[in-house]
């Protein structure tokens, strides 16, 4: 009998899996990835190859999204279904889980480590304290889109922080960088004006979190824009209204300016 | 050399952990633990201890909080601080981080897989369309306080899934149950009447999210409270406004009424 288990991979690494994901993975007669969707940092295919025993058949996203390879594979034999970061943090891999579910194919969900708790956990902000989570896309062909602007601004009204995803183009070897990004923002805020950010307004940045290079920063625009951020994959995030422990943890983890903490008393 | 690993050891199981965590901590000195702040389904201590080859110190909130046991051990060995879920998530944690990094002790963060990504992906619901996450507390003395509710009001006006956790007194064993928190819900709603739930409004259930008796369910309040939900740890959801896949993922992978989709259409 088939079985399709989606397993998370975590952030980073070919030990950023669970041991239960290590093991499940180990059991499996054929292995399908895609790391279209999000990227693990540092590891290699072979690696992950060596580690588990057996060949990793990578899928691009017309394979995934158009093709029936993963679901007929798992209708046979024991199929494994890996992605960076969680397991069913996109769209397309709920699709797969419900054509599994309605070809009665048994499933098996394990979670891995993902930027949506770890970056709040990095940085020592509260994670119940975030809104909604944006994506920053490329400006392509001078196109910017304002929805994420948008909504940055109402979890700023609401004093509330928020993780802002950086777009990814794996097949192109495409990344946008903190530096991008923050120039995204202060692109959208000449733009749109709506008081999201201005000179004195902290901003967050982190750097291959999760993996044994993170690194994270806080600071204000211009100054961010000066620095050398580390290497993507970075997420930033805009705090809202901050604990004292947080801005502590800022000052002390991220080289937050002490002056945050003054302000805060 | 002292040094200070904080390890999230994830939602379930000794193999909740990722690989990473594993190695780590096999190479520590000493290990403490706290499970007051969040609980490690189906995990024995002494299991633990046996995977990673040596004595876990279990330390009560007083313990972590006003006693310096752990940065002392960390000043002189190194020491190994566990927790369930991430390795952030409380600020107690985050507190002891600044105090290691105060003291020059060297500080290793490895994350641990969170019910913050976990829940929205076992529904199958898109993790960026989650507004702040609220906690209910166990109604005491009559006292419920308002500002998880309000806090959820704000979230379905702007169309945002809410993730609920339930409160956790670990140590009198007492875990919210999806039953006391949707009576919960009810009642808030019969005393500020903010339009947050009503009789058809959908709401979603998870239950021991990460461990192999994981389950989920979505339904209308009354339907739910007539229903064994499974045992906690609950974690309930309020979906905002849902993208076909979603109410899809709902229907097929949590029993949601069928008509969720045609509302859709």
């Amino acid at each position: 009998m088939g079985e399709l288990i989606f397993a998370g991979l975590g952030l980073s690494g070919i030990d950023g899996m669970t041991v239960k994901a290590l093991n499940a993975l180990k059991e499996c007669d054929v292995i399908f990835a895609e790391f279209y969707t999000s990227t693990l940092i540092g590891a290699e295919t072979d690696e992950l190859e060596n580690v588990l025993g057996k060949k990793i058949k990578i899928l691009g996203r017309s394979q995934v999204e158009e093709s029936d390879v993963i679901i007929e594979s798992a209708k046979r034999c024991r199929t494994g279904f890996v992605t960076a970061g969680d397991a069913m943090a996109a769209t397309t891999h709920v699709d797969l889980l419900i054509q599994a579910a309605e070809e009665n194919i048994s499933v098996k969900v394990l979670h891995g480590v993902s930027i949506f708790s770890a970056c709040s956990s990095s940085l020592g902000l509260q994670p119940y304290k975030f809104g909604r989570t944006v994506t920053l896309p490329f400006i392509e062909s001078g196109y910017q889109p304002r929805s994420p602007y948008d909504n940055l601004v109402v979890n700023k009204k609401e004093g509330l922080h928020s993780m802002i995803l950086l777009d990814i183009r794996a097949d192109e070897s495409r990344y946008m960088s903190a530096h991008q990004a923050l120039e995204w923002l202060i692109e959208g805020e000449n733009k749109w004006k709506c008081n999201l950010i201005s000179d004195d307004t902290l901003i967050c940045v982190a750097s291959k979190i999760g993996s044994n290079d993170e690194k994270v920063f806080a600071g204000y625009p211009n100054d961010l824009l000066k620095k050398d951020l580390g290497e993507p994959l970075h997420t930033l995030v805009i705090p809202g209204k901050l604990h004292f422990m947080e801005s502590y943890a800022l000052v002390h983890l991220a080289g937050a300016p002490h002056s945050i903490i003054e302000e805060e008393d």
